[in-house]
């Protein structure tokens, strides 16, 4: 009998362990399988369903904490499904603790900063739950794809967020970052859909044929940037994302296990109210 | 026969009205009607899926815009029901053009600044659909009811409110103003029920009793406010919610059609698009 798939084989190694760290490749993982389908798109919607519902109620205890937080970062290639997966998996969550920053180039503003400076000023604040829309990372993937960064800036790159996703983490945040892991052939397919249909032309940037020219790059890139940046406090997943319906499972299952980790409780009931009747 | 009700049946007359808006009063509008109830709860609340839909699909289309954007503010008393309107008015629409701003009372640094400054920053950018929950007015509504801002401050605070609201609305944005109308009694037992459930005492701040003592004052800031500020440009609504189901009818409906009366359109069919294939 197969093992039965578990989170944590989709687990980027961590930096420090070194072997397995330098042999981590994006190519072991299929984009194809759906290893945390439930075996039906509609039993799958159910499951969706089931966890939005739990995530929500999660959500309202961390939304009454004080120091408590979650960061959830989503990476991919172009049409990887990063707006579908917000969409889908927090359907079923109160939008009031709930916070979704869709990071894009860099203004001239931002850009006279160091690169962390616009993302810390996005960290989640006590009882948020923040969604980056990418972030940080594009600010190493770019840069290196494109060749304006040589590889001892690039290293810096990495220990500067390691350090910073430490200072979160070390902070009450809960960090949980997923990179949707799409094939070429599927994302030919979405680019395809975008052209065809004229009222999706808005979403197609012509740039986004060059980059594709640039797939086998841009591979390299989040392989090494993984590689760099998973930690036991800020891990990195593999997210198979050929199916829509499978990445929104898998990521909303990260997240549930991720937020029951944290051990959320209601604020003790306040002594003072024992009783109060109201005029 | 009854005249069937209109929406604009619970506009506050405009400002510049004279007569009539020296006339609005409060107290004509019972919060416990049920105005735009289909008669059941079943139906209202599939026709408030059915307003979801069709705002999810016109935000998709204001989304798309390099001008338009769209503000609504929700103002009321304490439990008025703020927060339940943007979880239940917004559950179909897609989080990633919409952003929901919680006003608390000003920080130092805020404080130190004219009122409008804060506000201002979180204003829609394109594209964008924007909901206030709470509002440049509690920096009217509660310095008059302390007593902290004397006849001549007030009545300035209301002019730079509606020519701050000008400016906003003659740069593309479509304003819907609602004041969530509940009575004394509602409160009450809304604000009873959080002291008897321990999980809500989070929710639950003394200072909203010493608010409550100032009912009648909070009901004729508003009067006054409201009169004073409700534009062309940037009408008020009286909604009567006693009724939480109505409360969310009557808010999508206006709502949507604002949102269908801007029109919304995707942008032309990009020309160098068609036949493109992908590589």
């Amino acid at each position: 009998m197969a093992k039965k798939p578990e989170l944590d084989d989709f687990r980027v190694p961590f930096f420090n362990d070194g072997k397995k760290a330098e042999q981590f490749a994006l190519d072991d993982f299929d984009p194809a399988v759906k290893p945390f389908s439930t075996g039906s798109k509609e039993s799958d919607r159910a499951r969706l369903a089931e966890i939005g519902a739990q995530l929500d109620a999660l959500q309202e205890r961390l939304h009454t904490q004080t120091r408590q937080r979650v960061l959830l970062v989503l990476q991919g290639m172009d049409t990887s499904g990063k707006d579908g997966t917000v969409r889908a998996v927090f359907h079923e969550v109160d939008l009031l603790g709930l916070r979704i920053v869709s990071f894009k180039a860099p203004t001239p503003v931002e850009a006279a900063h160091d690169f962390l400076w616009r993302v810390h000023a996005q960290a989640p604040a006590a009882g948020e739950l923040t969604v980056f829309n990418r972030s940080h990372y594009e600010d190493v993937l770019v840069p290196v794809v494109l060749g304006t960064l040589d590889d001892a800036a690039r290293e810096l790159r990495y220990r500067h967020i390691r350090q910073f996703e430490a200072l979160l983490a070390e902070s009450g945040t809960t960090i949980v970052k997923c990179m949707l892991h799409i094939s070429k052939d599927e994302q030919r397919a979405r680019l395809q859909a975008r052209i065809d249909d004229p009222n999706k032309h808005w979403k197609f940037d012509v740039a986004d044929l060059e980059a594709r020219k640039l797939w086998g790059k841009y591979q390299t890139a989040y392989r090494d940037a993984l590689a760099a940046t998973s930690t036991e406090i800020a891990p990195w997943y593999v997210i198979p994302a050929d199916s829509k319906t499978h990445r929104n499972v898998m990521i909303a299952e990260l997240l549930l296990r991720a937020l029951v980790g944290m051990k959320l409780e209601y604020p003790p009931a306040k002594a003072s109210l024992k009783g109060l009747k109201v005029d």
